[in-house]
């Protein structure tokens, strides 16, 4: 795959997505190519456009030269499965440019594994050599936002018809965007959507809630991707707040944080991986776990034991 | 708080709140009085009438002469607030009665904590003694849904606007949903919206995908709580729910499970902790920590090394 192998490359994904035994492997050996590209994330409810936005933005990138990984996830269960295909479809545009690599992924059982699976895809791309890569969810849950805060510039693309089911989430869309896109602008509502984000963007802003680390009021735009309106704009938008990040420090400080919380993730995983091991050969154990679903032993108590008898100071 | 003090109650709940130091004392103290309240989760969408519903509910269980404790979660960030506050206005029915205790909890950092502080509030009203304890969540994402399972059974409620934004969550709603109830049913889209979940709900059922431990056909139930209309058919419903659950015996099995999903929550919480306070004093773990962060070391080979250096086999 470091050759620059596409079919080498999708085996890997796929080895990701399994969750194979050689995974550790897989990513300690692609660890030193990997942080050269610039990851751009985009979500959004379902119908928003978002694949039509990404469809748009990739031909830009490529018209400047730029490669580009594209990994689009879906955090639904297989029950609801079928949007994304639907979305691949409409992405025909690029799907025999050499130097483009779409990649769709659905749960396979936890969502919190999607969102580290999707990590490591990301960094399989960037030590494969994409310039660019884009990551888009659908949706606008906490498993969907856990997913695009792995990027370092987020684009949350929403319609006039998603203004309810928005509030839920505003804050959450708040915390994650770094650039709000109102796409189908041509619709009803959109002006009305526009004003409000700009409403909430500029309060957020101003009252310092959830300050981020640079000087940064996150624009609302407006497009119509499928008429290619308004994506020559959002690229500047995106290219711009790029360069913000980069002139504080701030991308490389995010870069960090996001390491330390996948290092926080994995060690929790193993953490637990290795107590689950232990509960089939370990009769002390195995009986305080008894104890506690049975509710003979509050689970307070129970911690105490467990990890009096697992960890030691290192 | 276990002579019938609400109160100490009240304190003792604030307590959990801010996890205070004395949480594990306080919970390992209640734990033998817990068990005997029967848990009812009711979520849906902002603007369904949750409230209105619950405040309903509660004047019937009252003239069945139960005590109700109400714990009302708002996952959403402090940015959003006042929602909760404005709900718990309309429920002012019940302020009076000393047989029902109503608690507001909002977020104050981690989600995950949220859903476990709920847990433990509803344990210790469970151990002063109410009867039946309603937990009462806005919203139909993942934490909402990670709170609303701490029940013993369910209500999905929904309002004919909902229908878009339901789409995203239909799978994490077929989940966790043991009723659906549809409020404000005099609207339009009412009928279509109950035909719908109606449909998706015996798909889910005959199709045997996420099949649950009885055999339980989700109702699709009309309602209009502020006229009172269908709210009684709805308690009938939590009840034949309830008898269902407990003629198999899996509201014990359940109530196992979701103590063993806690301990394994608070096992990892911990554990986290105590690696964190390490950092402080431990420089090896401290170098580890820093070459992930800077991505000088990848996060597959750093868990290795730190879990080599903490872990024993118990």
């Amino acid at each position: 795959m470091l050759e620059g192998d596409r079919l080498a490359l999708a085996r890997l994904i796929t080895r990701i997505e399994n969750r194979m035994p050689e995974v550790p492997e897989i990513m300690r050996a692609v660890h030193p190519r990997t942080g050269r590209a610039y990851v751009l994330g985009v979500t959004g409810p379902p119908g928003a456009g978002k694949s039509s936005l990404v469809d748009r933005l990739t031909t830009l990138l490529r018209a400047e030269g730029a490669t580009v990984g594209i990994v689009a996830v879906d955090p639904s269960s297989p029950f609801t499965g079928g949007a994304v295909l639907g979305d691949r479809i409409r992405m025909q545009t690029h799907t025999l440019d050499p130097h483009v690599f779409i990649r769709s992924m659905a749960t396979r059982g936890s969502l919190g594994g999607l969102a580290r699976a999707t990590g490591d895809v990301i960094k399989l791309m960037d030590a494969f050599g994409f310039t660019w890569i884009i990551i888009e969810t659908v949706g606008v849950g906490q498993t969907e936002l856990d997913i695009v805060r792995q990027a370092d510039t987020t684009v949350v693309t929403l319609v006039p018809e998603s203004g309810d089911s928005i509030q839920a989430m505003k804050a959450g869309l708040m915390e994650v965007a770094d650039i709000f896109v109102v796409n189908k602008a041509d619709r009803d509502g959109a002006h009305a959507l526009m004003a409000e984000l700009r409403f909430s963007v500029h309060l957020h802003y101003t009252s310092g809630i959830g300050a981020k680390d640079v000087d940064w009021e996150v624009p609302v735009l407006a497009a119509q991707a499928v008429h290619d309106v308004g994506t020559a704009e959002l690229l500047a938008a995106v290219k711009r707040h790029r360069a913000t990040l980069e002139q504080a420090g701030a991308l490389e400080k995010r870069r960090q944080a996001r390491r330390r919380a996948e290092l926080d993730a994995l060690l929790v995983e193993e953490f637990t991986s290795q107590v689950t091991a232990w509960v089939q050969t370990d009769q002390g154990l195995a009986r305080t776990l008894a104890a506690v679903s049975e509710g003979a032993l509050d689970p307070y108590s129970a911690v105490q034991r467990i990890l009096a008898g697992t960890l030691r100071r290192p």
